[in-house]
């Protein structure tokens, strides 16, 4: 039965170069693509939603291909999961339609970072987390976040390798939270450029220590220069965490409000921060 | 100030042979020592309240050792934390008095065993957890491990190279739990039998897959032979979660009834599942 599947992928990024594949590097659709030719003998096209940099990771990764093999979605999952490496999983996988793009169809995707914020080290989580012992002050970082909720030119906080058309984006939600030692920051919109999460977290957490005051970010995002901005946070605190397809499912977790200024003030208040 | 000081240590336990020196292997006991070697100068032996096997992981395990040096305990906890592998680190450091002795004055140990019970295999808890497919049933397990709490002869449950001069320990408490894709086990002990906990679980989980039925464990338990029981769970799952040294919170925590008939009746039906 040759036909199109999409499935969804779980990965720890820390030993690996990105989604994407490159010479002399291991990739996560590198692994896939050889997974595939282990498993059927044929070659295809690994196709991700998002291109997740060198070192982050996914819960649910979106990956779409043609295959050509008589194999279902539920034994592409068994086989191919036989041939990769532990640190990546396929957790679903079922049939599409000719053609599907998941980028193009990707109503939205949500991002998570996570960090530290002990004294002593991290153990069991160390390679999924910054490791900041300065205490950090949420009130601020959530103030400073909401000045990024919206429509901007993202220049300020833009990766000097992003080959994006255009640095607008509009960022739906943004929000800081504490959950025992660590602190998280969730982040929904259709599409991000490079490094834009970790970069506007490295800002925010210049906020939170006390650096800069949560005005001064209004500043760095009209100037556009990436120059002003915080550093890059790690690579390992990132995690992809989900893409959407569903436009309704997506407008809800990101608390996009419906139209009419009612709907708007019942939800918007409770979200911001 | 020379003295005696006890120390609380968290370790991943996946790259060491154990807790205790062994020529030629890399222990926590050994890097621990040679982390004071290198900080101080000076020699000291490391007694841990409890000898956690090969694999095994440690959240709050309790060490003592004399210190010759003139560090106090904060300065020792920044200097060996810097000396130690990223998987071990010391959460906390004070003084105590002469001849403090960890495992004598132990009131009470916590485990916890770990399984992850989804058909697809973890990703970013692969290093801390059981993987096994089949569903578990929870309700024969917690029947069966009830069984187990008391005080016993624990031949069955006991390993062929096991010191202690007495089969006989006491279980205090033992439940399993389901939380999301984890099946939990938490045992409450003064003191256990090598691999005691691991072989529980492995035989409690023959229970859980239906291969053997509850009951099966009384008769286990009372022929006092290791061959009857089933196989030792891995050591990646096993955690010992906390030593106590106070005796009123080891009760409260493990769930023993205060003297009298009517706290028994109190808290017992509530805990015993």
């Amino acid at each position: 039965m040759p036909g199109r599947v999409r499935i969804l992928l779980a990965y720890q990024g820390g030993r690996y170069s990105g989604w994407q594949v490159q010479p002399e590097k291991v990739t996560i659709q590198g692994l896939l693509q050889e997974a595939y030719r282990r498993m059927t003998g044929r070659e295809t096209v690994m196709q991700a939603a998002a291109r997740t940099d060198a070192g982050v990771h996914a819960e649910r990764q979106l990956v779409c291909f043609d295959n050509p093999s008589r194999h279902p979605p539920d034994k592409l999952l068994e086989g191919l999961n036989h041939h990769l490496p532990e640190d990546v999983a396929i957790i679903g996988a079922e049939t599409v339609e000719e053609g599907f793009d998941p980028r193009r169809r990707a109503a939205g995707k949500h991002y998570r970072y996570v960090i530290w914020n002990r004294r002593i080290r991290p153990v069991f989580s160390r390679e999924l987390c910054w490791h900041i012992r300065q205490p950090l002050q949420l009130h601020v970082m959530n103030q400073a976040g909401a000045i990024l909720v919206g429509e901007h030119d993202f220049s300020a906080f833009r990766a000097s390798g992003c080959t994006a058309s255009s640095p607008v984006r509009r960022l739906d939600y943004l929000a800081w939270r504490q959950d025992g030692p660590f602190v998280v920051c969730d982040a929904w919109g259709r599409a991000f450029l490079k490094q834009m999460v970790r970069n506007m977290v490295g800002t925010l957490v210049e906020v939170g220590r006390g650096r800069l005051p949560p005005e001064a970010v209004s500043e760095i995002l009209a100037a556009r220069d990436r120059r002003r901005a915080g550093p890059t946070a790690p690579a390992r605190g990132l995690c992809l965490v989900k893409v959407y397809l569903d436009e309704e499912e997506y407008r809800a977790d990101a608390a996009i409000p419906r139209a009419g200024p009612e709907a708007a003030a019942d939800i918007l208040p409770l979200r911001s921060l």
